[in-house]
């Protein structure tokens, strides 16, 4: 059948059940989106800046399951769509950036030019090492290959964002949809292979960490996001039960399991929970699973992670990941998450793990003794702290409540404090951080709920990076409640200029040169009920409004400008000046160093010894 | 002597002459914003988001003649500055964009992982292609040699952006500066350089180029941004007047010399002047200086531009781009516009061109009979055209008025109706013409003139771009007087859907998925004056207002929001049909054939002649 090349790729993204996608439009991109508004089931949110559309996107995958695309045009259009990419890439969203471009003709890459037209450029190029793959489409009669083929690498293996470039000409064009060539993944595709442990390898596999949890007197799992990425949410909740093995969460997989589940002990890292980072440093097995450990997750030294584990058994499905710390892994299997948990499951059913209830009961008590919030996250100076913050929001979260976060204030109280019981989420960037993400990814999250509430944990400095957005929230009226942590710019940083430029500021508050609107302002402007709140007494009574609400809100909340992020792996300097880097186990504000070694199921690390209090 | 690498970066700008630079900061680039801040003499903006620090060091260079340089951190930091590097790399803007970086162990590129800690990145790589020069500084030892070189590059040939990345760890090292490595040009550098017509091959090219010029009965000129460039703006006026040839300037160029110089016949191109696109397509000696001849210049067909000149001399300083078209280009000569123009001043001095007076009384004489505002330009429905703002804009400007226009409205009515007499500047992004590029383009140029007046020409559209830098603007208080011309979305795309999408709206206006706020009400959430212009009435009482505030204002211009851009090289439907691409001269909305017949020195194109009205 004749058809519109625009008119097929829609028609290609129908049939793999997207129902929304974002986008905004130029002379480049008309033809799709014309095929997308006029012949087609697809709602497409029109954003206001085009890195809102790709973090947008990734939200959206988050909530549904279903990768969905990012609609751009050519020149700035596309340009302006990087941040999210690069940040879809790393947090290994799939998903796929469609980009107008110049026509063909102008775009020869052989001639030397800077730019032949207006507005061309290679697209496909610049973000050649931040996608699964790219291709500019210069010939009508290879749609329904690239299609698919970008379809297959985004959502293959380990997923990722693709990029497919089109020319006018292109989307324009008419092809014979019965004449196209289809792509047939190659045996061997670059991609990441969900096959490299199927199996009788895995089955091995699978055998010998069992043995190692058994072997182990304190096992433990950590959990990571690739889980629920591989389908396998479900599965995991089951395994932990029939293990009996006590289980860490990253910060990206924070939302797999409950906050409250009696073998669930938070989540570990240098913005870890005490009681996390002293069951991780204490246990002597270790299994991690589809997650890439992160610095932020195992600290600054490799060596000292679950430094008494004499097995680590790393899980992931990328094989590059795997291998990364040679020096500590002891099993690197680069395997799918689901096949991995089925696979265990299935054995450990079949003979359950003689469970180490004593060093579970041992892992409870630590948690019990270190709740999330604690004395060091007093109100300061009378103003609300970040983490007793999130611990008054939670009982007031629906039950199926979905939170996503900004950067800095936003991101490291609600990851260390706020408690999630699913079908709650928690969602952010976590691998760019870009701070910008939080306002774009409640869009995101709210289209994907069918306009549904989300609340956006935001700061002053974040809201800033993508404060157009507001007129989206505005336009297709998506509840979601603003929430904004003013403590005058970027909080963050003034903690980096405090640790190692003597506390002189630079750009990062009033003082020194940034300063952020007055939010509540800024909601009248876009015709949004506005909130402020500055003690509990506010909260306790705007609070309840604002999360019964029916439309978008936006609440400012005025906290210190100099408030600590706590618990914290910091450094510590000794009388004689000298520095010491402490283990994972020994975060700031310091605890006396017979509550590290009475909470540590091994010997207090040396280098913890020498540290003078 | 002893000195940190943040420190002696600060001191390599310093000792340029830098006294402004555009950032936001980050953990990555504390190191460089601590030394700018607390220990330099340059005043370091803080911008909102990336892309306007990018943007802004644009306009700061066309005001100051001075490469300044644009500090971005890490991750998002980086990729959200692309934008703006884009630009500068299509429109020759030298500036260096300094990058934060994750510490240096993080970041070899060998080990196959998507990213190693957070916020890693290769950007280099990314923008490889749209920069001059780009590199990762691993070694403190290598700075001055890194910083030389990109500076070199960024600042000879044609001018474009460079980039330095740096780790954290290298920024915060300390080295002996009088043992570094210093950058000694190469002989053949990659980069175009300015030797390629000098001495006796330049002597021989300017004489054959002055034989044309004689030998021609209608020669002319075409003027373009690389004469100011190449700082010889002043050599170019005593050169039209001492040749007394008619000159056209290329819209980079519109405010090189006076609009309404006798000899000046306007801009030429697809949404040219009608007298200039006559006076092109009649000359029959063409020489082009310092411009790239871009499609939106000579329109869709090469062959039919300036079709009865039996010379084309093209003078730029890339090859590639003298290469760009062999088919019509008789002359191509790489040289920089200030040598060659010198050198043609020096030969036309000593022996002055025989005037062609009868040529240049007959292009006066067309500039004449069209005026750039015609009855095509009437108001609409009671809408105020933007055309006839320009013309109103016009006498109430300052002698010395920096104008920076947005894209759409403000780019083609500013450009095509707005008359500029030196040293008054009109300003905007042409290669990429980026949304966006309005507001962080005018306090680039604001800043550089000290925080002086700028007038900036805005859409609503384009404002939501850069939406946040609203604050920058009262951070700073830079007097900008923001003009928003609202035409109920993207007026550009919608003609495009006009005309090729059978007026099918999508994403362009209000009704079909695209809204703006009330820029009034936004003004009051930024504590800026607001004003609201509907009728001629309106702006009668409120522009001289506006533009003579003190300090920043915002006015919003509401106007008909299908207004059309004339005059415009166009398509014309037959009768049966069928559809015409009239040459050049034949704008839209279409002329008498007689008009057009009479118009032009040549005869009339046999394509005109089938044009039915």
């Amino acid at each position: 059948m004749k058809i519109k090349v625009s008119d097929l790729i829609v028609k290609f993204f129908e049939e793999k059940g997207i129902k929304h996608a974002f986008g905004i439009i130029g002379s480049a991109n008309a033809h799709i989106f014309d095929s997308i508004f006029h012949n087609s089931s697809i709602e497409l949110i029109c954003n206001h800046h085009e890195q809102a559309c790709t973090m947008a996107v990734q939200t959206y995958w988050k909530i549904t399951g279903i990768p969905t695309f990012a609609l751009v045009t050519a020149g700035g259009g596309s340009s302006n769509a990087i941040t999210g990419v690069l940040s879809a890439w790393a947090d290994s969203i799939p998903c796929i950036v469609l980009s107008g471009q110049e026509n063909a003709r102008y775009i020869t890459p052989d001639h030397g030019l800077r730019m032949y037209g207006t507005q061309g450029y290679d697209s496909i190029f610049a973000v050649s090492k931040m996608t699964k793959y790219g291709a500019r489409i210069m010939e009508p009669e290879r749609i329904l290959y690239e299609l698919e083929k970008a379809w297959h690498y985004a959502t293959t293996g380990r997923p990722g964002p693709c990029w497919l470039d089109f020319p006018m000409g292109v989307q324009s064009a008419v092809v014979d949809d019965e004449l196209l060539p289809h792509y047939y993944p190659e045996k061997d595709i670059p991609a990441i292979s969900r096959e490299k442990l199927e199996g009788a390898p895995l089955v091995e596999a699978v055998k010998i960490t069992l043995q190692h949890l058994r072997a182990g007197h304190r096992p433990l799992l950590w959990l990571g996001v690739g889980i629920r990425m591989a389908d396998a949410a479900e599965e995991i909740a089951r395994l932990v039960d029939i293990l009996g093995v006590p289980a860490l969460l990253t910060w990206s997989a924070i939302d797999l399991l409950p906050s409250a589940h009696p073998l669930v002990m938070g989540s570990a890292g240098v913005y870890g929970q005490r009681a996390a980072n002293f069951i991780l440093q204490s246990c002597d097995c270790l299994v991690t699973i589809g997650t890439r450990l992160t610095i932020p997750q195992v600290g600054y030294d490799i060596s000292e992670l679950a430094r008494s584990a004499r097995e680590i058994t790393v899980v992931d499905i990328d094989p590059a990941e795997i291998k990364k710390y040679p020096q500590r892994i002891t099993q690197p299997l680069c395997a799918d998450a689901g096949d991995f948990i089925r696979e265990l499951l299935l054995q450990a059913s079949s003979e359950p793990l003689s469970s180490q209830q004593e060093w579970a009961s041992w892992c409870t008590q630590v948690r019990e003794r270190f709740p999330w919030i604690g004395p060091e996250h007093d109100d300061k100076e009378g103003f609300i702290i970040s983490y007793r913050f999130m611990d008054k929001l939670a009982p007031l979260m629906k039950s199926d409540q979905v939170v996503v976060t900004d950067m800095g204030t936003a991101l490291l109280s609600g990851h260390q404090a706020l408690p999630i019981k699913p079908p709650q989420r928690l969602l952010t960037s976590q691998g760019l951080g870009e701070m910008g993400f939080g306002l774009p990814g409640a869009i995101g999250a709210s289209v994907a709920r069918g306009r549904g509430e989300v609340v956006c944990l935001n700061c002053d400095g974040g809201m800033m990076m993508n404060l157009q957005e507001l007129q989206t929230v505005v336009h297709y009226q998506l509840p979601i409640k603003i929430i904004i942590f003013n403590n005058d710019g970027y909080l963050m940083i003034k903690h980096t200029q405090k640790a190692v430029l003597e506390g002189r500021y630079a750009g990062t508050d009033k003082k020194s040169g940034v300063s952020c609107p007055d939010y509540s302002k800024i909601a009248q402007a876009f015709d949004l009920p506005a909130f402020q709140i500055r003690t509990w007494e506010d909260f306790d009574c705007e609070m309840p409004k604002i999360l019964t609400a029916q439309g978008p809100v936006i609440c400012e909340v005025f906290m210190h400008p100099e408030q600590f992020f706590h618990p914290k792996l910091g450094v510590s300097i000794q009388p004689d000046g000298t520095l010491i880097s402490p283990p994972l186990e020994d975060l700031s504000p310091f605890l006396p160093r017979e509550t590290i070694a009475e909470n540590l199921a091994i010997p207090l690390h040396e280098k913890s010894q020498k540290i003078t209090l």
